[in-house]
């Protein structure tokens, strides 16, 4: 075996020369899956063949996933076969013609997933399969369970055990970091567990990453929770939800979000992460993730029942995703807004705190820590104290040590080229000028927004702020919110 | 760019190295799309991300597909963009919510697989979409209409052109290389064009190939057809189908055949190839394609009704697919098979004769040169006078020189580990025997049988022969057969 150092994303690949024994005497040829052993560890590996004296013809290379997942080092001795046949397809077949997954199926399948024999076309196919509405409740159902099945699952030995989530898509939306130590300084058990990005400029992950460590295993999520009642840790580095992890990242490039495959995906990892109750936030806008109040409610309600199947109390709440929450788009632009809510400083932006306030609110009732119409108050009361911002340096204490955020060394300003009333803000041009300029990637990189819906600027008045952490990516982010300067829509007559 | 020798089968890969300005500049990550322009010709590419010295900061690698596509010479320039987005694929997410797609939506969507805008990913998942019994005669028809629509088409100037096809399955089943010069024989037009094996250890080409040049282009095709009357030549030199031959080569890793498929690219071969009768033969067996008479029925009738629109006469015929045609299995072995019938040798094969004499003379009455119920007489007629012998001939001549199909210098008779009668034979594993073999790569690779169904044999009377260009390759194939005995299954008590 051999390291090739080449990224094929997500699919383990195996190289080997086209003369050599092996693919002439087995019959292999490019695109053949062949099953690869090294010691008692295998994976399922897609074969690209080589032409060049880029491989010796006794040498295997191994793309990086596929040398992740194996491990080893160079000229180490692998052995090759043809895979056993995957007998999990045939129940996607089936579901093709019109027959519904049941719980064999779906264990068979999410098994399969996470054991890497499904390749990118196999798993493309299967998401096409379910994306739509082909999947009933108790398809969702399976699927979820199935999900968990093949993940790691915590269990505290305390109720309630409390969770919130957002279904995502607005920039600069890190209330978790707000509603966390909140709850948990009522003594409410939140073991949050936060994505990093995806492909948007920052998950709750890389913010707080900013802020203090958050790739701790089971043993110190466990430890952290324990004596704070609560953390901010980074999913996944847990494999709390192995198949998720995996689907996502094919669902993305296809655009093929569904329903039933957020619901499964939400509520694989809340039952993973062994909570009890889950408030999830379901901002609906325009350029958010949810256009519509009514796609809000049938969301909602598929996440409530099958919430009810699998025994966690799901709650949702419908908020204002007309726009991104905070002014920090990008990670430690986002944890600058999120320590000024929590250290009450005078300029924290209003609209980060008010969100958090009322989901942090949600969830103490949830939990039984205030009466109906109350929580809200109570959050209200825990933030203005200092004990929610006392809770959230011990709790990055627990986790490894509070760390001051970076700030870029590049910006540029835009402004207004004309005088106006801000009619319109685009979400999704926000968050690719924020990852042009670097997120998530660079961490103090991002888009600072200076503006919000009803605004009324002048003309040169700034509307953003680019940070970045090189001349050239700001001269890229620069170029792309030049040309799209109607991201920020003025209304000169109003 | 650089040719890198990497063969990925069928999506072109763009290979650049992580630090390099133009993946950072762009924000490029792993499978992002790209658009590779060199001089006026342009491909969409995969990037994988190189770590390694195994190109220059300043290099771009192409994998052979890419290559293929893209020609150039190693040290050329090439330019680097953001593809266009793809505004065809939300037909096919439409599609997955439900909504039929037209006839736009499907020339949007078969433009883009030709020009190469489609990942493999999103290429599986159009499939799966499309798979079922999810596309009513009118989506096919307008796919049809649309694969008809990027290739090129014959047009003849005579009528009627007919053509003959099988929808496969069934090895040795040779039957176009007596059908084509018996029909041109009679002086019908036949301008045959044939595929090459794709998962099978040959196809008409492969087995034609071994007896004349079959790569040809149209006004070669052009030529032996209005001197000969008909031809047997390979379609995919000539492009008559482009978006077929790159969505079959995705359907079949995944086993996602589906009768709107095969309709499709059935039939826009056949209306691009300029024909106005076709007869479709479908053979049905437990281990053949088809395998009920019932989805050989439905099969029909849908291939009838397409061809109605598009206003080609198309007949069906239901065969017995319990068996392989003829002896040989493999290019080189099927020719003799075929010799020995045109050459009306007494060993010949008797049921390849009598498969080729009945759809001929089916052949024949749809073109009217035979009386409903005669055909298959006159068939008979011109086989057994030595004229469609002479056509062959002639046929073979006309596209180069008639050749003569190797011998395999390696054999290996497989016994009958004891007596009895021969009650099932399984077409799909001798096929994999022959493969292994080394058909089609090898021509004079592959498997001869010297039973069929009902034989009855003693205990050490051979039942096949591998037939193997080299010893490491028989050797191969002999362990497969000794394995999977059962492959030819012998019932003792009977």
């Amino acid at each position: 075996m051999r390291r090739i150092g080449i990224d094929t994303y997500l699919e383990p690949v195996i190289y080997m020369r086209s003369e050599c024994h092996i693919c002439r005497s087995e019959g292999f040829e490019a695109h053949s899956r062949i099953e690869v052993w090294r010691g008692g560890q295998h994976i399922v590996a897609t074969l690209n063949v080589v032409h060049s004296p880029l491989l010796a013809l006794d040498e295997a290379g191994l793309s990086e996933a596929a040398w992740r997942a194996l491990g080893g080092v160079d000229g180490e001795q692998i052995k090759i076969f043809h895979p056993q046949p995957m007998h999990s397809f045939s129940y996607v077949r089936g579901k093709i013609f019109g027959k519904p997954i049941d719980a064999e199926g779906a264990n068979a399948i999410m098994r399969d997933i996470v054991d890497g024999r499904y390749s990118d076309m196999e798993m493309a196919a299967f998401i096409a399969t379910c994306a739509g509405n082909r999947m009933d409740t108790n398809e969702i159902t399976a699927f979820t369970r199935a999900m968990i099945n093949v993940g790691k699952r915590l269990e505290w030995g305390r109720h309630p055990v409390v969770d919130k989530h957002c279904v995502g898509g607005l920039p600069g939306n890190r209330t978790t970091l707000i509603v966390v130590p909140i709850v948990a300084a009522c003594g409410l058990t939140i073991p949050k567990t936060s994505s990093r990005a995806i492909t948007s400029p920052a998950g709750s992950a890389d913010t707080m990453e900013t802020l203090a460590p958050v790739t701790l295993d089971l043993a110190r999520i466990r430890r952290v929770v324990e004596q704070e009642s609560g953390c901010i840790a980074w999913g996944g580095a847990v494999s709390l939800s192995p198949a998720d992890d995996i689907l996502i990242r094919v669902e993305r490039p296809l655009g093929l979000d569904s329903d039933g495959q957020l619901v499964a995906s939400v509520l694989s990892k809340k039952a993973a992460a062994g909570s009890t109750h889950a408030l999830i936030d379901i901002p609906v806008g325009p350029t958010a993730k949810v256009r519509s109040e009514q796609a809000a409610q049938l969301l909602g309600a598929r996440l409530i029942e099958v919430g009810q199947a699998l025994g966690i109390q799901v709650q949702t709440i419908v908020t204002d995703g007309r726009q991104p929450i905070g002014r920090g788009i990008g990670p430690a632009l986002e944890a600058h807004d999120v320590l000024a809510v929590l250290q009450n400083l005078p300029d924290a932006p209003d609209d980060l705190r008010q969100r958090a306030l009322l989901l942090a609110g949600q969830v103490l009732e949830m939990g039984g820590k205030a009466q109906p119409g109350k929580g809200m108050a109570l959050a209200h009361t825990v933030l203005a104290s200092g004990a929610a911002w006392k809770k959230f340096q011990a709790i990055c204490d627990a986790q490894g040590g509070m760390r001051v955020p970076p700030r870029a060394a590049h910006q540029h300003v835009l402004t207004a080229a004309a005088g106006g009333r801000v009619v319109e803000i685009d979400n999704r041009r926000l968050a690719r000028a924020a990852k042009l300029a670097g997120a998530p990637r660079a961490p103090a990189a991002g888009v600072l927004l200076h503006v919000a819906l009803d605004t009324v600027v002048q003309k040169g008045q700034p509307l953003l702020t680019i940070h970045a952490e090189s001349p050239g990516e700001l001269a890229y982010a620069k170029t792309y919110v030049q040309a799209e300067q109607d991201m920020i829509l003025i209304d000169e007559d109003r």
